[in-house]
């Protein structure tokens, strides 16, 4: 382990950190909330370790292999929830530290889960802090930082590898610098649109600020109590439905269209499986739930608007889903794993993975019946890699592995019951934040106690980084000196 | 496709259920309740259907291959099932035909699920049928038909391997019908002794035959509504708990126990994994329900009886444990879905295969670390074949496929909650029988609709085979002439 490299890479994200910092102080300052004191305290300590820690260890070598790249990812993540979570602290909205830890790591992961239990009472800085950690964590932490730096080649696919969704990572172009910078574009252009959408539909500026960078990290920050349901806006919703069914999309789509390679889109079965999908279970569940409303139409509006809610994790709540029947039930249970494309800002298993698991198995079952047959898997037209499909699979045995477990420690105390626990889990590993039941539209995640919430914190930052970084820095081996 | 063998096999297994059919005849007679004919009339359509079958369709060719062993497999099966549904139909138990069909696929596949509401009210000939259902199906419908056919070398194996339950199929001796005839002679020669123990604690002789016959099976048949429950007596529960985990055991154990090759008894890390989930999973019970027991002797008492129970997938019930709490419930879920060990009567994945999974991951984990070196999963010390991890982790992909699907499929109708539908889809596919909430103990699949108990028979045939032969009938290549 290169840790030189590493504390000095850690030390320009906590730098960062305090940057992102000013932010919330800038919108006490218009609100004269006095929280200003909970950011900059936070923001002074994170300035002077950064600084030594940038200064101080100068790697003697700057090249990072596969391990150094997952152990900064996942150290990164780790120390921007735990100083995240400060101002929570010192502000006295949530005086327990491991509840203010919860929330910052909802915050930063894009879960957008809460143990806050009357939204209304929250400072308008802290709001915006729960947004903005949002949007950073949406496109990723060390994505923003390879953008900012210059050059810094060595390794850095590692990182982006690590902290990017999906079972594949493709750069967009050859440089990764440029890779990071295109996307962080596409995605403030793309937030900045649906902002003016919103304004638009007469959202007032700060819910509208709030929302737009939530809605673009697929975070699904609470606002109000009655989370999206307070705005009671059929634009807003189907505005808010359709952009965050839009960043579910992969970002090197939006990078295709925009240098006109729309044959290369089209032919992306990933995306076309995300639009049936969608409208598949979105057709499905308003017919489930129909009787429930005045007509169809609002069925579908209200389909539409949970439907896309779930598959790109952003956890909004239109609708009390909790009294949905059990079809409807089901079906968003399903869209909570699925999650959507890979290479955008939700979390879940993403569809290009299920595409890659159910091919691949379908072409297993036919090597059974003709074992001197050559089959092949395609996707995309490109033929995929048995390492690609065996890193897939493994990829689901650990999923199923980190459900199994969280569930089993989560019940321990309890607090709720199955379903409860079941889409407990399902909501923070899948960065989603809404389940059912007790912690269902609505609902918080409160009445958890610490360990549990301490167990669910540490599943969003797995399910944000795809498992493998958080499970190596449990690993004893990567702290063993070679 | 070689149509005239598989027609001639699937014969001879006709002619076999007719002969099965005889002991439940021979049952009426002694309690002289008048269902004989209830019998006699599917005994001899399918005496005649058999012997056409078996004298007039000569196959040219006897060898046969993968696919032909795979669809004989299913085809025996569903067919076996569709038949032994008759008896259920005419004798006025159950009307409805699919409902019947369901009672004998829960039969046949030891799954012990039942659709009827008082189960003191049934003739005792179908209740020994049930009972003796399972004992058929727990071992095997062909591994019987090969254990008596002196030679039919030339595809056998891969009808073994169709029908029994694990990863890996090993012969114990070179000769197919060897084999065969010794795990028959020791499933028989354990059943007696099983038997010789019920009597032994007082049960009535009926009972105890009908206990015997389906706990070797892992069935779990249910003689009386509150299931073994009525018979309230430690050492009967006891005497059961011991034998059904035995019967959870690899039948390749007793062969080598027999021979005396201990250590290699000794090498199997599926048997020790077995053991120490069984205990773990008692204790932590145990410790979970204690307050709701006179002392923790009884709550270990009701523990032990439950965990063995379930995750043998035999499925009785000596506690009401849906009332228990969700730690212990979410126990009991997860080992519906481990079974025991695989070349055993039990259903569920498995553990050999989830001790696969989890070994193969932590290497493919290890291999992404260390992108060069060459690192080997060894399970009882061999190292593992691509082949074996591969086909494993295809199985777990459609093992979660037809749990989704299944579960979609039944909840449609808007019976039963989350939990309800989710347990009953463990229950019925991993062949165990009960569930939680309204499929629960002493509970039955009545309240489903026609449309879910078709499902939830297809699945318990899927679980059974290990879903390969059932997915071949419904794939359209399958029957295509090539």
């Amino acid at each position: 382990m290169n840790y030189r490299a590493v504390v000095n890479v850690i030390g320009r994200i906590i730098l960062l950190e305090a940057i992102l910092m000013c932010f919330p102080i800038i919108v006490d300052l218009i609100y004269q909330e006095s929280t200003w004191l909970s950011f900059l305290i936070p923001l002074a300590c994170l300035a002077v370790m950064g600084t030594l820690m940038v200064c101080f260890v100068k790697p003697k070598e700057t090249l990072l292999y596969a391990k150094e790249g997952f152990v900064i990812t996942a150290l990164a993540w780790v120390i921007m929830s735990l100083m995240g979570a400060i101002p929570f602290v010192i502000s006295g909205v949530l005086p327990n530290y491991i509840e203010a830890f919860f929330e910052a790591t909802a915050g930063f992961t894009t879960t957008g889960a809460s143990v806050i239990e009357h939204t209304e009472l929250i400072p308008h800085s802290l709001l915006f802090w729960r947004s903005f950690m949002h949007w950073v964590g949406g496109m990723g932490i060390l994505v923003f930082v390879l953008a900012l730096i210059p050059k810094q080649e060595g390794g850095s696919m590692h990182i982006l590898r690590a902290e990017s969704t999906g079972p594949n990572v493709g750069k967009i172009v050859s440089k990764m610098n440029l890779t990071a910078r295109i996307l962080y574009v596409t995605y403030a252009v793309l937030t900045v649109v649906f902002f003016i959408f919103l304004i638009a539909g007469r959202m007032p500026l700060f819910d509208a600020i709030c929302n737009a960078l939530s809605t673009a990290g697929t975070g699904g920050v609470i606002l109000w109590d009655n989370s999206f349901a307070h705005y009671n806006s059929v634009y807003l919703e189907m505005v808010t439905a359709v952009f965050m069914f839009i960043f579910g999309i992969n970002f090197n789509v939006f990078y295709l269209i925009l240098i006109g390679k729309f044959s290369d889109v089209l032919k992306m079965e990933e995306l076309r499986t995300y639009f049936i999908i969608v409208i598949l279970a979105t057709v499905l569940i308003a017919l489930d739930i129909m009787t429930l409303y005045k007509n169809f139409g609002e069925a579908l509006r209200y389909a539409f608007f949970q439907v896309t809610s779930i598959v790109s994790t952003t956890g909004y709540v239109s609708a009390d889903f909790n009294a949905w029947p059990t079809f409807a039930k089901i079906i968003l249970m399903m869209l909570m794993v699925t999650g959507a494309c890979a290479g955008s800002t939700s979390g879940g298993l993403k569809i290009s993975r299920i595409i890659i698991l159910s091919k691949s198995s379908f072409t297993d079952m036919r090597k059974m019946l003709h074992p001197r047959q050559v089959i092949k898997t395609k996707l995309d037209g490109d033929i995929l890699s048995e390492s690609t499909i065996r890193n897939t699979k493994t990829y689901l045995v650990a999923y199923v592995g980190v459900i199994v477990m969280s569930l089993l420690l989560i019940s321990f105390e309890g607090y709720g019951n199955v379903e409860t626990n079941l889409t407990a889990v399902l909501a923070c590993f899948n960065n989603i934040g809404v389940g059912f039941e007790l912690v269902g539209p609505f609902a918080n995640y409160a009445g958890y106690s610490d360990f549990s919430k301490l167990i669910l914190s540490v599943i969003m930052l797995a399910g944000r980084l795809e498992i493998f970084p958080i499970l190596l820095l449990f690993t004893p081996s990567t702290w063993r000196k070679v």
